[in-house]
């Protein structure tokens, strides 16, 4: 399969993806993603894909690629297909589904964090949400690949802490988990979900804040969450070794 | 020609564009839309294309759609290719180049614009290229055309008046010509700069400005610019009337 040159997703980046864990050919959290996928539609303006289609493409992609068994990284593309004219849709849209797969290693070591310059835009809906335009995320990244790191922390344009490139974000400080809440241009992630449900049923003080970058400086520990690695920690921050929150390993394994 | 689904331009918006007006074949500001996708590229870090290439495929565009005669909009798309594991880009990057046509009529009278809750990102250097991360602007025209409107203006996330989703975006204050400048995450238009060496040349006065959303809704006149359209006026912003600039019939000579 391959994908005419006027499809909307590729000239303009208008659609959505998930990204998902398949192990022995099966994705975890398939109805999570599946609803976040269609609050991403209705935020976009998007019809909502038919769930046993993309079902059906999932397992297609895992067979094609060899990927039945072992660990996966599955991911679902819904563009707004093709036509309209310029930045118009056609009217009805008809947006196109596929789905790919790749081997998923299981993640290694902790991380190098670096704090980008390229902001999160808080002033878009599309920060809260798996779209086709994510070079914001592509050169965050990349300036923590240059600049010898592993991940990238993005701010917001209000200043705010908002997420890792591909992860969300949380951190430790003073005995309390915190991770920034929804508006402020984050992704609501399935794992960040769980994280925060297990901190709930643990007892443990957890907390979704909007706060500036000092707040994540002073921080006794750093990890980040999605959908392929769970939890992982970071080692560093801008070169400022992190300790590794004793907690992690027993949150860790409520996400496998 | 299609494109295979692990292109990053698809994938994550990764890449740039550019649109240009061919008139029997011959695209206009070539050597200028050139310079700024190489501009593009660097603020990127990709690769600059071979410019007999990109004519070879804008000429073969416009030939495989029969608009060797006529109007056309020629759009030229340089995806970052395909590769890489998620977010980082493959080592060496080996970028995909290809061309499209379509008939662009004249454009047809005065625009209704709206203010856009959406906004450009002035936290990150996409917002002043053409990226193929555009959804923001798709975003923002979905709001103007579902208020009954045609075009919609952006503010920045710092408040100041940006651009229309479209094109650039001019005003008429107290004789003055104004129109907002690049840092205030504007992409560099070919046509906006044409328009700003005319007035030099007319000695019309003339500033690039930071301003808020006053500033505009205070305006005489307010007229927007692209490649494809020239200089186009607006006949209302957010449902106020606004006058028709006296000197715009004798600016829309020199562009053609």
């Amino acid at each position: 399969m391959s994908l005419p040159l006027n499809d909307r997703g590729l000239l303009l980046g208008d659609g959505l993806f998930e990204t998902l864990l398949a192990v022995d050919g099966v994705p975890a959290d398939w109805d999570a993603h599946l609803a976040r996928l269609a609050l991403g539609c209705a935020a976009l303006g998007l019809p909502v894909p038919d769930e046993a289609d993309v079902g059906a493409a999932a397992q297609a992609a895992l067979s094609t690629a060899g990927l039945d068994t072992g660990r996966a990284a599955l991911r679902i593309t819904w563009t707004a297909g093709s036509g309209g004219r310029g930045l118009d849709r056609p009217e009805p849209c008809a947006p196109v589904l596929f789905a790919t797969a790749a081997p998923s290693p299981a993640p290694a070591g902790p991380l190098r964090l670096i704090t980008a310059a390229t902001r999160r835009n808080a002033g878009s809906i599309a920060s809260r949400h798996k779209t086709l335009s994510y070079l914001d995320n592509v050169l965050a990244r990349r300036e923590a690949t240059m600049a010898g790191a592993d991940e990238a922390v993005m701010l917001n344009t209000n200043g705010h802490v908002a997420c890792a490139a591909a992860a969300n974000l949380f951190w430790v400080a003073g005995g309390r988990l915190e991770t920034p809440s929804l508006d402020c241009g984050v992704l609501a992630g399935i794992t960040r979900a769980r994280v925060l449900a297990w901190a709930d049923a643990a007892g443990m003080p957890a907390a979704e804040v909007a706060v500036g970058h000092d707040a994540l400086a002073a921080a006794e520990a750093v990890f980040v969450t999605n959908s392929l690695s769970g939890a992982r920690p970071a080692q560093s921050l801008d070169g400022r070794p992190l300790a590794r929150w004793p907690l992690l390993a027993e949150l860790s394994a409520t996400l496998i």
